[in-house]
């Protein structure tokens, strides 16, 4: 267990760009990740062009652990990010024979196996599949690149199959607290506790109340439990310090 | 008016990260940029730390006419938007005496205009205010870049005070239509009609339907009306054959 595991996410899809489809899959993965000890260090989001996916995918696969992919592997001619990973690792790209099987057993009726079907078999030569008997088009995996649906049900599927086999670091604890107060009164004293508490991250994330009052949440991280209960135990003696104040 | 005015997002936020927060602001300014004749071309979600900001924005802002971004414009020492901003452009940022003076305004009570406010008034030299009476921290443009809040509703309404600033370009048109077939069954077509059709974007979207039986949208792009009426009546046609085959 190496103590820190990163990891970007690619979504690719025109459809996201230009605003028909609202990804779903960005929040889970994060969520995923972070409860499997995994950091999210960076998203980005690409349309359907082979040289935009491909210089996205080498930018995020040399600086992380992992890059997870959603979208883009479907059978129609919009679907480039089979071909896509291929030309950024530099390998060929050919029909699994062992997804091919399977497509024969599935399909059977005249004309099903068709050239739009088998184009959701061709795999990257070296790639590791991800699937099961209720996903259709496998995902799979080559290097650090994990290659996802875009649905998000089979998303989701894909990810309780391949975060087994994936390294994970320490994880990163986290604690919240509501403060009660508006985010302005707060900033100075929660800038000093941050400084004093380097190894930990304090986040501020303000918010309307239900009664429409502007409150803040704040959340400590950190991977170190007892360095968490310092700041967190700071944080909330500055809390009970302006509410006597008041 | 050109041609073709294109855009990028910059989601700054290690709460997006985390998964803590689901964003909602991409799905909210894609759509609103296809509306307005602008091409989302790339988002990038990065965490609160200034060479990632500064290397995203420098990536984004030098590809694309307009950059905007979310995140960070707060009162506490996470907020780090506007500063990375300055950085990025080169030139230094200071509190910026109109919004100062709107704050001693707003802030009457003992010790409410504290420094933590006060840091949402520093502004980048040159950046032209995006405010109004109901936002309290104001958003920024400077250069090809527009700095907006990450609370929704906040960034919706900088969004309608910065929009009828910028150039648009000729509106990409869309028309959809539901295929009542499986996404693999018209792939073939519908890549001939796609090569057929080289200044339109065809995609194709799987989903399940009522019946609970895969079924696929299809959506027909370009900024040429008759050229997009053209595939969208080759792809009918398409449609309406496999009906007859059945």
């Amino acid at each position: 267990m190496s103590d820190i595991v990163t990891a970007g996410i690619l979504v690719i899809g025109d459809e996201i760009l230009s605003g028909r489809t609202k990804d779903k899959n960005i929040g889970f993965i994060a969520e995923y990740l972070t409860n499997i000890g995994i950091d999210l260090k960076e998203v980005r989001i690409v349309a359907d062009d082979e040289a935009d996916i491909v210089a996205a995918l080498d930018a995020l696969r040399s600086r992380y652990t992992y890059v997870f992919t959603t979208g883009g592997i479907g059978p129609t001619h919009d679907d480039i990010t089979a071909d896509s990973v291929a030309k950024a690792f530099g390998v060929p790209i050919d029909h699994h024979p062992e997804v091919v099987a399977r497509f024969k057993e599935r399909f059977q009726g005249a004309g099903e196996l068709n050239e739009a079907r088998l184009r959701m078999a061709r795999i990257p030569e070296g790639a590791e599949l991800i699937q099961s008997a209720t996903i259709l088009a496998p995902g799979f995996k080559i290097g650090n690149v994990i290659v996802m649906a875009g649905v998000p049900s089979i998303m989701q599927a894909m990810m309780d199959i391949v975060a087994p086999k994936l390294k994970s670091g320490v994880r990163m604890l986290s604690e919240s607290v509501r403060a009660n107060s508006r985010e302005g009164d707060i900033g100075g004293p929660l800038r000093e506790i941050a400084n004093a508490h380097p190894d930990t991250i304090i986040g501020s994330y303000p918010f309307m109340d239900e009664d429409k009052k502007p409150n803040t949440n704040l959340v400590v991280r950190s991977r170190d439990p007892e360095k968490l209960n310092a700041a967190m135990n700071a944080v909330k003696e500055m809390l009970a310090g302006l509410k006597i104040a008041r």
